[in-house]
């Protein structure tokens, strides 16, 4: 019975269901831990990388992979509901990428990384990148083991976005404010205020603009990168 | 006991987990119903705008109203994680806007849709959108009563979502490449792709492309909502 109007509806949550769902993310801490001691074991830095569909996530990799590749040994597990896409557009530049096919799943969860951990040889791999599933909600509560969560801010998002999914933006170790080469164009995103959205959900993550177009601001992030590759060897 | 590699860990669904989820799909479904009698009761016609986080939704409403204010009665829902600016910058046009706040649910349920229109007085009202939660993923998945789905697709996402995201697209009955002022500028989203790749994943709906901000292509879109809103009449 609906308690506000009284008619004949139940709710579409319940008790049972938080429930159950709590479960699962039980298994999954669990299982992420596991994925980390493996992480930790081979000396791999391993960096999820989180943000809604189109932002960007592949061509940074791309550019990051053609600037890093000679100095650092990278390996990529690429999410997706379908396609093969990225991880080929990664192997084409010489680095493995497994391919997880999630199906319906809107994020990637530490089971998935588990496996496709098996197929990827980390003995002489310094960064391992996990590109997760489009999306700026549900990758966040799924701890995969990883050491660092990056979130992309695209500009063509709005700067509003870490107000009104955040969620995400506060579980963001680094934020890179991507396709920073369109900010003339559009004229309506302030970087100033993605920054003061983000401090308004008190996290203190570090914000860069990067584009992996023009090569623009991508110094800092490679650098950040090296940084954090040091502080863990 | 992990069937690959042996190890301890437990996977992350079990066959209870699924038909838990199942029943909440299935009490959504009952509840979408009683909406969707509750729209027809007063000749509304209702249709829900799913899309990737900033890809035009609000703007394109803003537009919408500005051009159709003045020949039908129009009225909003709005589904964000946060913040109800949404739901203001549609009241500043004049129309009634209901803010629905998820906290950190990824979609809108229709439960959570019974009960704005609780807030909603519909006996004038020609046309309902409900705007839901930035995600190309999870709102493919809950009924909420509506009577046709529309999709945005924004030309900085990539002409390769809807392979991506089948899910999401399959359920659109309208596809609008959004920002298409953009198009230009980018150089590397081709509109006949995306086309190719909606009709592969085996779904006949029309595409139309449209700037909010140039107004380009909005009189084909604003047609066919006259279209929709006379059919049902």
């Amino acid at each position: 019975m609906c308690d506000t109007c009284g008619c004949n509806v139940t709710p579409a949550a319940d008790q049972h269901a938080v429930d159950v769902l709590k479960g699962l993310l039980d298994a999954n801490d669990h299982e992420a831990l596991h994925n980390r001691e493996h992480f930790e074991r081979h000396k791999v830095l391993a960096i999820n990388l989180m943000s809604s569909p189109g932002a960007g996530k592949t061509a940074l990799l791309e550019a990051t992979i053609e600037a890093l590749g000679s100095e650092l040994s990278i390996a990529v597990v690429e999410g997706d509901l379908e396609t093969e896409n990225d991880a080929e557009r990664i192997r084409s530049k010489g680095v493995p990428a497994i391919q997880i096919s999630t199906g319906s799943a809107c994020h990637l969860d530490a089971h998935m990384v588990h496996h496709a951990l098996h197929d990827l040889e980390l003995d002489d791999v310094d960064v391992v990148f996990i590109e997760n599933v489009g999306n700026l909600v549900c990758p966040a509560s799924f701890d995969l083991g990883q050491h660092i969560n990056v979130a992309l801010l695209s500009t063509p998002e709005g700067d509003d976005k870490p107000a009104k999914y955040p969620v995400m933006f506060r579980a963001a170790d680094l934020v890179l404010i991507t396709k920073s080469d369109l900010l003339e164009v559009l004229g309506d995103f302030d970087p100033d205020a993605a920054e003061r959205y983000l401090r308004q959900i008190a996290n203190p993550a570090p914000l860069y603009q990067v584009s992996a177009r023009s090569g623009d601001g991508m110094g800092a992030w490679l650098d950040w990168i090296r940084q954090e590759v040091r502080s863990r060897e």
